[in-house]
């Protein structure tokens, strides 16, 4: 991907996001009652200006597979209220003592601790009562019911699985200890799977599933998410060696001023560069052979992989 | 109440608790694996012999509205694990700051502040993940499958409600800016209709559910568990105060101590304990007014109300 094809690439990204969040803001709780100042901090946690790549993936997925309706988008807003929830708790003094993120105060440091454990936590909560509304008005189309509560309860135990404690919980918390050890580099693939990829699968998963895909389609999207997750979760950590802080907007070696050990301090940074293009080709092959049209999907991962930023 | 019909209650209360804690078990997830710390803690946290009310009130209401199968199950389990989270994060230093609860030291201090935040979410989002297996086998029995899938719908959307910003995390955040100013009685009615009352709702109208019971049926059930709900919290209160220390296993003023405003505090001890009477009535009078047999419902929540302890 040439400079010209990159900013192309970004310049359409950014607009799907601008979309992306008008959807999200739609099952987002107003700021009244008296649990007000909760959804302000859910809200100020949410709306900071993510690149929402989760929900695009989702959706791209769900138009790949031929889904032209609009059950995907209750879960769009689900799996970024999930990510968030995720961050908010992250950011904490009891893990990562992060004062900032994306440029602005941390939910924390702006609300106080307390209030950020509860923002998290209605976060995560708020995001299987939106999921739920997939089941609103399902009697109204022409698709039989029986089969759009199955495609519905089936999406729910996707993001439920892969948010949870075999997805990204575990994932935190093989993190979480590694912090005091040494891992391996089979540690550190358990947690870029779980942290970081788990989200991604359930992403494209939930989006094939709401559209009817079958099972061959399903696991191929899985398995190319999967690759997909762990090598931007790689290359992540190669920026942070290699990367250019201006371009970046955040300092580079953080890790290894806070001595984590990461895929590019236990294997070296040529072999983690190696690991990521095997993963990215893979991702891209299962792409090109699904039926539909790709390539957008396909620039986007290309892009999520080798960005600079 | 007199005190043998109290003691005999308390037997059978103790004889449920047990087999619901069997239930509870065989929902749990096994301590293996990568995440094997976080589950640790999941189980400290849940196994630590509270009364099993919800769930005892959910199983009740579902027998009382002629439930016969085993589809309360994984909503008692489910059920449990909210109420467990809450209490975890409600003990993390940033929030009450509680060392100890019924006896042993809370999640934090065995496994770490972070641990527990990781526990605390680990719980809620694995209740979902069980309430989901109310879906599994759903196609075994006689039961047309669009109304089973309908009832399951319904009983998780109350769960995700009731436990969420507009019911229990709502009353959470009022409660946690309670604490630094004066609150009304309004205030605390609020704090206790949703930090405690809803869950308890969502119990008993989640049994009611999945019984089938009709639509005034489900708001009668509602409304009563409205009353237990706020009862058993000012009774709370009231014992706070007035309650004996070697029977509540607890000290007494701590409410005082931490300068911690409730109904007795701000409405006075003789009308907090009017309000525990006239509340309990209504609820007993629902409960008489019900089809079916709720004997045991109504000895229960006497008992409730009226619990030394």
């Amino acid at each position: 991907m040439d400079e010209k094809e990159r900013l192309a690439v970004e310049k359409e990204i950014e607009q799907r996001a601008r979309e992306i969040e008008e959807i999200l803001r739609s099952y987002l709780p107003a700021e009244e009652g008296c649990q007000r100042t909760v959804i302000e901090a859910m809200r100020y946690s949410i709306l900071s200006g993510g690149k929402r790549l989760r929900p695009m993936l989702m959706q791209e997925t769900y138009k790949l597979c031929g889904g032209t309706g609009e059950s995907v988008r209750p879960f769009m807003a689900a799996m970024e209220m999930i990510h968030t929830y995720s961050l908010v708790h992250d950011d904490l003094p009891a893990m990562d003592n992060d004062e900032y993120r994306r440029g602005r105060k941390t939910t924390h440091v702006v609300y106080g601790e307390g209030m950020a454990v509860l923002a998290g936590d209605g976060l995560l909560n708020y995001a299987f009562e939106t999921a739920l509304k997939v089941f609103d008005n399902c009697e109204v189309d022409g698709i039989p019911l029986t089969e759009r509560y199955r495609a519905g309860i089936r999406a729910l135990s996707v993001l439920a699985g892969k948010a949870g404690i075999y997805g990204m919980i575990g994932g935190q918390t093989a993190d979480l200890e590694a912090e005091a050890g040494q891992p391996d580099s089979e540690q550190l693939l358990f947690i870029h799977e779980h942290k970081t990829a788990a989200l991604i699968e359930a992403s494209m998963m939930i989006g094939a599933i709401l559209a009817g895909a079958d099972e061959a389609v399903i696991k191929a999207v899985e398995e190319c998410a999967s690759h997909i997750g762990i090598a931007f979760q790689i290359q992540d950590d190669i920026l942070d060696v290699s990367g250019d802080e201006a371009a970046l907007g955040k300092p580079v070696g953080s890790d290894e001023k806070n001595c984590k050990q990461t895929y590019v301090t236990v294997c070296g940074l040529e072999k983690a560069a190696e690991e990521v293009r095997i993963r990215s080709r893979k991702a891209l092959d299962i792409l090109k052979g699904l039926p539909g049209d790709s390539a957008f999907l396909q620039r986007l991962t290309e892009y999520l992989i080798y960005r600079d930023r």
